[in-house]
């Protein structure tokens, strides 16, 4: 389980109040129940009206995708999907019904199922692409919830921060009075911009970079697959899913020269 | 009839309103007729330049949307779908007229009263692609009124404060009324504020998110009717049907294994 | 003509300084002509800066869109083009001559001269096509000055205030005249929000909606010129038409049932 | 050469400078040397940052295309084109070369050159559009430049005025001080702003639009040399060329009527 | 190595410190740690929840792309290919490999390789468009970093203000301690703003505008190579090429009048 995302949080709170208290200032200043109310209870309106029931459902699973999911390893696969190639040529593809139907990639799993389905290519790529697109969009509309939330809380801080102005300055009677009540309104656009850039912004970053990860390694299964099922030399399965990968073609395992009389010798 | 639209306005403003009243705050210090008059009469101005009459008519429509609009089940979609592909490939495509004439979803009946009129395969999909996009622009036309609202009102709220404090600075003769008439001059940018995060952006982000969601059905649907036009198998009209949907491919009713088998047979 | 643009934007003015004056504002408080030279004079040299004198000079004609085009009745323009279809269908498209001429519009009626003059199927579509994105690409021009003068103005408000401040701070004396100074400097503002917003603005979003409405019916026509060339029947054309506009579909004459199998016998 | 840029900055610097003293305000006011080197040495360093040295490089020729660039009338060169038609259907394309050698318009030039020289129909458009892409590109960068200068000065104004206020409340020691040195904080606002919304902004948005009208040329002439190159007829020619540009479709020299009944003749 | 990353965030510094100094600011003024720890270990936090850990393990790679990265001269670049083309269409393309082996550019190197190994022309294409596609990919990821950073920190510089005077203001007891103590908290704003403006938005944009060349050069690259692969005239493979390069193209080598017809003649 990757940590970074509840790691980051609690440091950037802890960077926050850190610097809070360096500079003199008291903890329970910060602690205003009628300016979190508006911030939060502001927010957690909008967002609810922004979205329908089912999607708002799906927040759990965002969390979850956000705190804990990790991206299988682009390199493991590759070399999953090339064992695969060699393996349906030396055997032939229903050979491949064992090594799938063990692998921890449900999205590769399911696409080997089919390749020994003896599914038609083009049906196989058309079902496949309709897949990642909804996984695309399932993790986009994970994304726009912490979005819209990172969006509308700092208006809710701007809000609760005029709603103080207007209290304080309305009822004005001491002018001595005003600073520690200008303090208390401001809480709420400390509240509102802290959540936005510490808690809602940063997740939404995370499943949008998470996805990315993800359907770029979903792109690479689709290749793979296809080109197990058209009967391709492993080596060039490899060399194809390598240029997925910038960082890796250069480290990539060399592939031997010539093979390409081998090739066309077969 | 999803409540979450209204329940999340009354919701959102009960928050902002609590906060204040639990800050002390006297409710009709919120009570600004000028302020009030100066944000939603400018806001409705400005929309009204923004867009022709035709569109402006479509606001209630846009509203019940928003606030009533219950998108097709999409599981029971499928089901519908695959038990029509069923009904086709034993008898026949006219079979299909008692079924498609009682459906609820008049995208679905339509399509498939042009499939039992015999309608000509690439002509069936070029209209109800056409349809789809209209239905798309519809939508979007909707959420746009409201996404504009949402960007005049807090630029009206500033109008409103400013000229509030050209009022006051103006004619200043004692500086110990200068409080509450700024914070007289803050509830329009309070209103201007609030109206946009609470009522007009999250109203043009639900329109959206319903929009997605009923095109995404009315792509599957088209998927589906060329599918039954075609004669395909309902195993296989299930599968890419599936496709669509991330969450559901994982508990769908299990493919018989080997009906590719069956399907060859035929 | 269409009236909305011009009582829109009186409407705006009277909201905005109604409420000033119910407030107890004086009307001679918001005019300052100072800040009208730093506002609106910056603002229309930004504007000059911005663009081409060539296009510059399409202002009068911009105008002339946002505040009296009207757009033609698209029921209206697919009852014609049914017409069309019928006629040249009984009597040949020679015939279709007399209609076009003295039809009102003239992409219409340039588009049916050219199937009368007997012009090639694919270069009367490349044609067409390109004078619906010339249009397209004039629409957007005239509406991205006005965006360009929405988004200069406030900046140009926001100069006027800081270069009073400048002023009235930089000859501080006496504090109590601070006041209605500060006043004369927020003036500036005033105004180039409230241009921005009443009337800059709106009139980019009216020149683009309407944009979109003249759009859809040049598409639409395109689709119906070539559909009477190549001589399809009235019914297939109507449906396809009416297939362009979501609201029209469920009133639209009902289809005669049975139409393929006259189309087929004929 | 066109002398709108020059004008309407000069007119922009006049109409601010003019509100500032007609308010009352002293010219030196507006000088702080210290705000100056903050914002445009701050702005300097930023673009000198954002870009490699190549493309600064062309900031010269950046300047000179916004401030003296006439973009060739699109009339002269349609009619420039459809005479090259008529000469080459009378006397071949080898005629042609005698007329490219002397055309000012270097694009035209080259494209009828290479038509004189027999080059392949695919390889000529293939090769056109490559330089149009080009073209487009390093317009685009040039513009990219002087929008990154507009997003820095404004902020670099912020750091000038907020460094400003940290100097003047650091050292706090005469109330009556204070009016005059925050006047002076606010210059570095002034610059910024108004270098981005009367230079920098407005340059950049110049530079897009003259390449806009230019790339629009270049389409045109890529279609006109590739239907001179096909032989067309000119009539042809001159109604695909003036499908280009809106204005012109209604005023152009009426097409014969009946050319097609020649066309086919011939 | 370039080095006018590192020299303009040092001249930008420069500048602003410089401009400090001269309105008679102290640089002790602007050092306080509090602001430090909230505005840099809040946006470092921010950074970390936004990105998975080994998108942040590239960040030294990214800093070494945006202040050292040099790319490849163009038009050496073209000569180096035209070379090749020559030497293929002489000796065959086998005598590339030892032209290609020692060339600097790995991609131009890896292609030609494939060339030489007689990788079918579409599956090369193919892999090296892959290979673009990756390096666009990670020289964004790159860039988005940076970015999501310059947009994090000034946030945080309001955040570190807000929290700022909440404590000043809360504890006001002695109004003439006022202005140094908002002086304090506005440093937090000066160093969110300072550091996006001066440092992470600029090194975004270096990083954006040297992928946008290398990017430029690959593809002109891969059209190169495969014009060597199918054997065109040195003279052609330069035409292509040249046309990727705006500025170049009026001056490079004129190519022979009249390759034509020796062309059709070989």
């Amino acid at each position: 389980m990757e940590m970074t995302t509840i790691i980051g949080i609690l440091a950037g709170l802890a960077a926050l109040v850190g610097g809070f208290l360096w500079e003199g200032g008291q903890i329970n200043g910060l602690m205003q129940g009628a300016a979190a109310l508006i911030v939060f209870g502001g927010t957690i309106a909008a967002v609810v009206i922004s979205f329908p029931l089912a999607r708002l459902k799906t927040i759990p699973k965002a969390l979850r995708f956000a705190f804990t999911r990790q991206t299988d390893n682009t390199e493991q696969l590759i070399e999953d999907v090339v064992n695969m190639a060699t393996t349906a040529r030396r055997n032939g593809v229903l050979s491949l019904e064992r090594m799938a139907v063990d692998h921890p990639n449900s999205f590769l799993r399911e696409g080997m199922q089919m390749v020994v389905d003896g599914t038609d290519h083009e049906l196989l790529r058309q079902i496949m692409e309709l897949e990642i697109g909804a996984v695309e969009q399932k993790h986009e509309s994970y994304a726009k919830i912490f979005e819209s939330a990172g969006g509308y809380s700092p208006t809710m801080g701007i809000i609760g921060t005029v709603m103080g102005l207007i209290h304080v300055l309305g009822s004005l009677t001491e002018p001595t009075d005003l600073g520690p009540s200008i303090a208390v309104a401001f809480t709420a656009t400390l509240y509102g911009v802290a959540a936005a850039n510490i808690i809602f912004l940063p997740i939404a970053s995370k499943i949008k970079s998470r996805s990315d990860d993800e359907i770029q390694n979903m792109e690479l299964l689709l290749e793979g697959i296809l080109a197990v099922q058209n009967g391709e030399h492993p080596n060039l399965v490899r060399k194809k899913l390598v240029s997925f990968t910038p960082a890796e073609r250069y480290h990539a395992p060399a592939v031997k020269e010539g093979y390409h009389e081998h090739e066309t010798a077969e």
